[in-house]
């Protein structure tokens, strides 16, 4: 027979149980948090129609360029899922029953056919939560709250950053640059820290912004101090609304004691269009991860959009990265995996039907039980036991059966303890 | 604007919250459960390469018609998954030191581009345990004895039907039918519950099985009574073997006293044809769903085959739909979705930033607290709180906070508690 070289499809990979216990307790972590909040979950299919994946209020020409399609039986043009948000946009609109504010968490796989880089898989998967239904501010410190508790749980250390997409755009409406260039001038802008003030002016000279704008974002990014900058600007509507839902949001973080772990970054900008206001990202403290770990912000219009009515669907949003975070806390490497760990071993000693009675006697009881099942000896039955840190060991002799007495060897100590177990 | 249609994709669902609390709380039970036997969780992608997925190890010629498939930006020729089986197997293959036994469950979604039944959907939840390098009997009473314990966890009572099919494909032997033939004629027997003895025989006809073979199986079909029927045909070597596991696995279930749900049965037979051994289907005993709702078997050559070594990889499974769970557990009815109910409904009356205070405190001592954001006035609130089935709900008004007093009412008797919350 010829031996079978196998691989994973490019771009995809497999969770073996060390890493899926961790995941899962991520996983279980971020639900039993989201609960707390009133999130309830939901679980949308994975395929769905290529014409509403591809919606302008969708994920944007990038995006779609990176969509997977297929087709079924019935010759239907069908997409996988690229985000959860689209889904979650549908649901809202087949459902005009639902009671409002709608709160709910959905976590699941995404699919992005693009170009793979380091801890960049095109099947990977998002937790995300979102809430219609609330226009308060109350709505964004809660999500930031909910994050912070939610990594407190997971002992990762993070810092959000914050910021109001109506400032920027009020700002660059304020510099008289085109509408049609908004977008492409804040993903510029937004780039700030990576390549400095200096490559910021140069890459919005290459796009054409008119030099009286490229001086009024350069005073922008290098005189920039506090929000007193944008009072001067307060004549425009849009800044005027950004300062009012800044200090809002200001109160509740500072009433709240966690304005150390967010802080005002008022060059973030967030690539995608479909945001209308408050917008933030979260960042591991130590920085060991460069990327965000979590990201979101207020989209008023995106639902309106999808389900073509006038009606306003105030919405807020945030999504955590599952396998960024599996990352991060692999690499913490303070966290060995005893969620896996076994309570018993059983040995059986031509006792197999007792051992399968006691075995599941424990697991009554709410342990972890394993039998012997492949005929090892004793020693290395307690080899394993030793190698995969398993709790307790019990050799079931017939003697042991006779008189109703195990013993039960404490794997970390040698101690050895009598139990009694009528069989 | 248009107003827009949406719809989901033929064959696809979604789960909204009502229904999705009661799956997460069927997929929890069946984790927990299954860590207890000491299976390990695992993730494996939805996406493989058409190739593994079409292996003649993998689900056989109807499966196969029903995969969707798809490429990807490197025109790689890729599938959906249709079961957790042959991934499962590919992560053998892939991972030679894997420490053996290998006991793994997935829950995942899988996908067939089927015809539509009732209760059939193209894009469905399976929960599977599979065990790999065991050769006992102990491996599949572990399996059956697992399943009752997850089923009483979620009060539902069921019947195992087992059989081995070593048994079956011995007889045929013994009625020297084609080996090409015998896993069609098997899954003619299969049907005997549902088209009769009489049915059977006109099918077997119809394939133009020898009459001699015809008439032994009408024999067995009419005149079993117990494995004593076999007893005669023990020169055959498979059913040899088959009455030798029958009787080992009969041992364990009788020690175990659960012989009154795990029922011997002669003529189930599985469609499968990668079964080896012995066989079961699990069934509501109140029969109000007639399908299956899980079922497995030992399957001693399939991995074997697709790592392509002529190792023997002693594989035991058992597999449980998500989705017929759920529909069983809903049909009940007596299953209120408590799992979501919130503790605490805060109404602020121009108090947001202590009721956003008030409610992080109370969610760090575990409780699920919603805050009032949408301008409700208290008459409203109180509504909500009583629809919702919400338990306590706390009016915050300015008095409350300078007093560092709040009153608690409980919605269910109407009590008001008074409780101390220094803001």
């Amino acid at each position: 027979m010829k031996k079978m070289d196998y691989q994973n499809v490019k771009g995809t990979q497999d969770f073996l149980p060390e890493a899926e216990l961790i995941r899962k307790r991520v996983k279980r972590t971020l639900e039993d948090v989201f609960m707390k909040y009133g999130c309830l979950p939901l679980e949308t299919p994975i395929l769905n129609y290529t014409e509403l994946m591809a919606s302008k209020y969708g994920g944007g020409a990038e995006i779609l360029e990176e969509m997977y399609t297929l087709s079924d039986r019935g010759e239907r043009d069908l997409a996988l899922r690229y985000d959860l948000t689209i889904p979650f946009a549908k649901v809202v609109a087949m459902n005009p029953g639902l009671k409002m504010p709608f709160k709910r968490y959905e976590i699941g796989k995404v699919f992005r056919d693009g170009p793979i880089k380091t801890g960049r898989f095109r099947e990977f998967t998002q937790c995300d939560v979102d809430v219609v239904g609330i226009e308060s501010q109350m709505a964004e410190a809660e999500l930031m709250v909910m994050a912070l508790d939610a990594f407190k749980e997971l002992n990762l250390d993070v810092i959000i950053q914050y910021n109001n997409r109506k400032l920027l755009v009020g700002l660059l409406e304020v510099l008289s640059v085109d509408k049609a260039h908004v977008n492409d001038v804040i993903l510029t802008v937004d780039k700030v820290e990576k390549i400095g003030v200096e490559g910021v002016i140069k890459e919005l000279k290459d796009k054409d912004v008119p030099i009286s704008a490229i001086d009024g974002i350069e005073r922008f990014l290098t005189t920039y101090e506090d929000s007193s900058f944008f009072e001067r600007y307060k004549h425009n509507s849009l800044i005027q609304e950004g300062l009012a839902e800044l200090e809002e949001l200001q109160t509740y973080l500072d009433y709240l004691e966690v304005s150390d772990q967010c802080v005002f970054h008022p060059f973030l900008a967030r690539g995608l269009e479909i945001y209308t206001g408050t917008i933030y990202e979260i960042f591991l403290s130590d920085q060991t991860i460069k990327s965000s770990i979590g990201s979101g912000g207020r989209y008023d219009n995106a639902i309106g959009g999808l389900v073509g009515t006038n009606e306003t669907f105030s919405t807020v949003g945030i999504s955590f990265g599952l396998d960024v975070i599996y990352t991060a806390l692999e690499r913490m490497d303070q966290q060995p995996a005893n969620e896996g760990l076994t309570d018993y071993l059983i040995v059986p000693l031509k006792t197999e039907k007792e051992a399968l009675l006691l075995a599941r006697t424990l697991r009554e009881q709410g342990k972890r039980v394993e039998i012997e099942m492949t005929g090892k000896k004793v020693g290395k039955a307690l080899n394993r036991a030793n190698k995969e840190r398993i709790k307790k060991v019990i050799i079931l002799g017939e003697k042991e059966i006779e008189q109703n007495q195990l013993i039960v060897k404490e794997m970390a100590t040698g101690e050895e303890v009598q139990m009694t177990f009528v069989f």
